[in-house]
């Protein structure tokens, strides 16, 4: 289950050599066409990530932003961010692969192809982090991804499709990158303040992007080949079942509803106990509510109350006003859709019954995303090779992977996060696991690579 | 039901001029001695307040502090009770009375009795309120009494008792006078912070008290004649009921727990819902069982959790802690102590199934005070010969009072609140009730005054 092999510097330059030869011969006289009966197929099947330098590169990468719980604070924008990327970009450049930054501050490191011209293969992640974060979300991707290339550049790898390592930029506080990829940033996203007050557009520039050419960072269906991300699961599923790869699904779609109960605030010592109109006995039940409802079907939904605010909120006065957060999140939209018609009407006839009245508001809720059935094929097939047991599985956290399936056929491989603790210091992945994760990785991007030339893509 | 009287002055004096003469003989060698047969018992059984003047007292007393919802807040050492104190001593010495602030900032305004050297009877409340409180919580009580002492000076009576009228220091956030009073405040308390972040002596020393002579302002068992205080009663009991005077059992003791509930905050996309310890379930359980457990038994006992605080309180990340308040009143501390005894281990039960953890810290209990059953019957008597209907009742609310009855015997007199409102600008009794509250303040007042010298106190 370790990385199993690191070449020595000779064994690689004799492969670079020969794979950088025969694609040589399939690039004269037939560039723009379909080539692959020139390269067999099996190329670069026994070819391995370096384990224990992915693993440096995340220790590296840790020091930017790097907190005193032994966790990181690399939020978007921040220094610890803007640092950590230089760093990157670097490592990048280390890795053979040519690099810029796009007007929305995503980071592409370029391995042009044998077909210039042709849609490229992006596989990545991103590497900034919420407050107070663990050293695995978005790094394990960004920098297996990273190593992936170096790995392509030792083998003289000559790949067909240009291969690109993406970077997004801002994925924790609403896929701003990856967003604005696809087309789904606006001039109004630009002018409204980020987490750290700075309006979005000037956040981008301090990262080296010119959002006032956003139109250019656009891309159509079509742009682009495939889409591949490797990251940690953020759950507990694989590492419960001792299974090393996560065959994502599809990303759930995310219901967000904020509820404001109101009732009376009174005096707790005068005030009988039938004469109250209590707001937060009425979101308690509603709490309760959410979680039993949730349960009652089979699946794998999630619904959660995370946020509760409880107005006036002093031990003696009876709580005039509970607003919550109810966050709904499924692989199918309809599911969501059928468990708030549960809980809404259940939700109205507690409040009555509580002397209370309810209001709420759904946020424009992000739909479900799911993973092209090609690359689960393809991502489970070369699971299948690699001797490592896999499991299919929702992601029920979002990435960015969820806007490129708007524009492209989209995979995600998952790896074990030990105890399912994420967005936390306390946040883990073992180094096997992570090395294992980048070989299915490496692997799918050269099938990607071979098998999107037979396509003719 | 409204204030009968107001005696044109001619009327005033010539009674002053009967009672005086009385009096006068009683004090002429016997001074010291019991002398009831000197006074008739029914002196004064005919005269009433001026209910309109006593309306004026208390929209006077409102401008300071007035807030833009109609109520105020005259949070105690703040510069609006400052001045409202500077107000209202005017306003006592405009009814006769010698006026002096104790050691730890109470007013007291004496009318000095035939007997100068007897125990006095107080009567009063207090003028501080609440942030955002309203116009009558205290003040009510307040403004009826030195209106009493006003109509006694007009109509001459002579008093034997000595007779004072009693403004405490700080009600709201503690009973700081009063405790002082009864020797329950202690160095300590003098140099802890108060709620304007001045340690507590700076704060007394403001209102023109002076803490170094604390031990100056404690009183001992039996240095008290008796204790009256007319309040509003906060709760809507007798607003529903339609009665206009409250015979007040007792003050409730009051247990305040604070609750700790720890389980683990994790991704609420990617933590399945049969993976979670989520404190917000467990709390949301304890609140329904708090309410479920203190309606389970007959009795007027409340229960409240009106504080409750959910960590991290992010919308997609599953409560990993909640803390909240259980506060617990009523008359009797058994029956307390026997819903804490139901509460506490099903509490345990419901954090133990969701796999969390629980502590508490019981605050020092406030116990219950009982009002003296001579006063009890003291105040209904007084009621039954006004004509005014009354009801027994408890103070779920904590007054000055409560202290004073660890030295005298206590009485207490409630008036209606509309709607139950209190602690709020909504607060408000009507002026038809304030006087009659009033009146039975005055008679009861009177009485005491009469048959305290028969019992020779």
């Amino acid at each position: 289950m370790i990385a199993e092999y690191t070449a020595p510097v000779t064994a690689v330059d004799r492969r670079t050599f020969v794979s950088a030869a025969v694609a040589a011969l399939a690039a004269s006289g037939r560039a723009g066409r379909p080539a692959a009966a020139a390269v067999p197929e099996a190329t670069g099947r026994t070819w391995r990530v370096d384990g224990a330098r992915l693993a440096r590169r995340l220790k590296d990468l840790s020091r930017f932003g790097a907190n005193a719980q032994g966790g990181v604070s690399r939020v978007a924008f921040s220094p610890a961010d803007v640092e950590g990327r230089a760093f990157v970009m670097e490592m990048m450049r280390g890795a053979g692969l040519e690099v810029r930054v796009d007007p929305v501050g995503n980071i592409f490191g370029r391995r042009t192809g044998l077909l210039p011209a042709a849609a490229p293969i992006l596989f990545g992640s991103h590497i900034d982090s919420v407050p107070e974060g663990g050293n695995y979300d978005g790094d394990v991707g960004s920098m297996s991804a990273i190593e992936v290339a170096q790995v392509l550049g030792e083998k003289g790898y000559r790949n067909r499709n240009p291969l690109e390592v993406a970077i997004w930029c801002d994925e924790e506080s609403g896929l701003t990158g990856s967003r604005g990829f696809v087309g789904d940033l606006t001039t109004e996203d630009l002018a409204r303040p980020s987490r750290n007050g700075a309006p979005l557009a000037e956040n981008i520039r301090r990262l080296g992007g010119d959002p006032e050419r956003l139109a250019e960072a656009r891309h159509a269906k079509g742009a682009v080949a495939a889409y591949l991300e490797l990251h940690i699961e953020q759950g507990g599923t694989l590492d419960a079942a001792g299974i090393p790869i996560g065959v994502v699904e599809g990303i759930v779609g995310i219901h967000h509803y904020e509820v404001t109960v109101r009732g009376f605030a009174n005096h707790a010592g005068t005030t009988p106990m039938d004469k109250r109109r209590n707001a937060l006995l009425a979101a308690s039940e509603i709490v309760l509510a959410v979680d039993r409802i949730v349960r009652s079907v089979p699946g794998r939904q999630v619904g959660t109350v995370g946020r509760l605010v409880v107005r006036p909120g002093a031990p003696n006065v009876i709580p005039g006003e509970a607003s919550f957060t109810i966050e709904l999140r499924d692989l199918k939209a309809e599911t969501i859709e059928s468990l708030w018609s549960r809980i809404e009407p259940e939700a109205r006839a507690i409040v009555e019954r509580q002397g209370c009245t309810m209001e709420y508001v759904l946020s424009p809720p992000d739909r479900p995303a799911l993973t092209d059935a090609r690359m689960r094929d393809l991502i489970a097939g070369v699971a299948d090779d690699l001797g490592l047991r896999h499991l299919s599985l929702p992601s029920g956290a979002g990435h960015d992977a969820q806007e490129l399936a708007r524009i492209a056929p989209m995979g995600m491989i998952f790896i074990p996060s030990v105890g399912g603790i994420s967005h936390s210091p306390k946040e883990y992945s073992r180094p096997e696991d992570i090395a294992n994760g980048a070989n299915v990785l490496l692997q799918a991007v050269l099938r990607l690579d071979q098998k999107a030339l037979e396509a003719g893509s």
